[in-house]
């Protein structure tokens, strides 16, 4: 039996994990990034870790077959960060060459909703179906675009970007350098600073406020997304109208994508995918006027299966397959 | 030396070319297309077109190798139109069986904006480009997306529809039943449409007015896209004011498409490709604030080189290449 380790390199967390090749997660391990460190000390904790990891499952190094690296920004040539986007460790960044010259073994990487989405294709919610899009949401929102089996890249690894669609000229600056785009309001952060605002603006009618207003509206501070999830299946008023607002612009780029490349699937995943039956029930509601009703006939929309281990499974999947 | 047929079936007429395998027409005519007569009835009266054209040309029908045909619609497997949305030939109406019947000839259909892309990327301005979007401006906007040399369809064949993306809420109803299509801005019959309300708007200062507005105001009727090109690119103000406005969201739909593809290059064609580059210098300034920096870096934009015979050349590439 040959082991993998599938490698989730985040912002703040990176995840690791050794599966064997039958996609099954051995041992996890969670450490922090500490990018500002530089490249060479999170790869060198990274292999160290999967060192570890091995040595607990009373593996050998020799059984481990290859690392699957996912991480954020442009990825051409499944090697090189084109970027540095979300950590300063340069441009043209080639991190499958770093992490070989410290592991010894074979490395590929790849831009990290496209190896969620090779994930989910290989073993979640998208088994069997060649063309599908997989719609990551929790600090951002992007698309993995996955064609004929092949996910797509763009001619300089940026593609899948929808997120940045420009959906409100007035609306507020997003951290792409752009106004208004579609992240600014489909997204964890975005989802509670509207909550906020509805919890704190002074025509918010307190009379008619239920229990969501009651809890957060002087205490803003501890308001997280899942809660708005959360008192807006219960049925409150106040939390269904920031849900409902999330819906609708979501659907409204969810209709860009269905037009655009008429897929047979969109899996919703990220850290809101564990609401994802309450979203896409209020999504298919606002659908049918953003979206061609021809390519909205064999669509299935369905939350991410793979949920908290996508990451590792799918950073996996770009060795095991 | 062989010989193939490139049919390019409109709404009104058809053009049909003999083309040599390097490409060059040889002959090419146009007959009204009479869809209200039943496909049997057109794709007969395009024979034997062919036929004709083969005998002026000294040609014998042995040596055609093939016919390729573009048409409008959803088209899967290279031969079957899904929606009867553009002719009452049906659902399902199987265009590659019924030409083959006819002709005994290899056969392949595909939507006619697919087929030009694939004639732009194989003789035009796409050559030697494999990731490129070939953007078809005319009666309509459609968007041909050719990823590693080859046309994405969508898994029903609506792929490309980027023309239906909602930009107005409050906007005019569009033909395919949604509301405020990008379609009804950047299409010829939307620049006539706006063209037509300045000219007629109360508000409009008469006395500012230049040529445009003395030529049309009292002559709405006989305004054409082409003659808004015409004034603005002599700096006619109520003219430019026009195709500003069209270029804004012409950048906005090629922001959404370029933010989602990152694509080498995106080529203008259809009826305004003529006026492409003066577009084109029109939307290079409004790109900016639709899509990402980092895309738009290494992007291109050019007109189409095959113009008017995209559509004849694009169909005969389906059966040549």
């Amino acid at each position: 039996m040959k082991y993998y380790a599938g490698v989730d390199i985040g912002g703040t967390n990176t995840k690791i994990g050794i599966l064997d090749n039958h996609f099954n997660i051995l041992a996890e391990q969670s450490i922090p990034t500490l990018s500002q460190q530089g490249a060479r000390s999170t790869f060198s904790r990274i292999w160290q870790t999967i060192l570890d990891l091995l040595a607990q499952n009373e593996l050998s190094e020799a059984q481990l077959a290859g690392i699957g690296l996912g991480i954020p920004g442009p990825v051409v040539d499944q090697a090189i960060v084109k970027i540095a986007a979300n950590f300063s460790w340069g441009n043209d960044f080639n991190a499958k060459q770093l992490m070989e010259e410290i592991s010894h073994k074979n490395v590929v990487v790849e831009n990290d909703v496209r190896a969620i989405t090779l994930g989910e294709h290989l073993f979640g919610a998208g088994q069997g179906v060649a063309n599908l899009i997989v719609v990551p949401i929790g600090t951002g929102i992007a698309s993995g675009i996955l064609l004929n089996g092949k996910v797509l890249s763009g001619s300089g690894g940026c593609a899948g970007e929808f997120g940045h669609i420009m959906v409100n000229e007035q609306g507020m600056k997003c951290g792409c350098g752009l106004t208004g785009c579609l992240e600014t309001y489909t997204s964890a952060p975005g989802l509670v600073r509207e909550a906020k605002k509805l919890l704190s603006a002074p025509e918010t009618d307190k009379q008619k406020c239920g229990e969501f207003f009651q809890r957060f509206s002087t205490d803003l501070d501890s308001l997280q997304a899942h809660h708005i999830f959360e008192y807006a299946k219960k049925g409150d008023h106040l939390a269904l109208q920031v849900v409902d607002s999330f819906a609708k612009y979501l659907a409204y780029g969810l209709g860009v994508l269905i037009n655009i490349f008429n897929p047979e699937l969109i899996v919703l995943a990220g850290g809101v995918a564990k609401s994802a039956d309450f979203i896409i029930e209020k999504v298919q509601k606002f659908l049918p006027h953003y979206a061609l009703g021809v390519s909205l006939q064999n669509l299935q929309i369905k939350p991410s299966q793979l949920l908290d281990s996508a990451g590792v499974k799918g950073a996996a999947a770009l060795v095991i397959k």
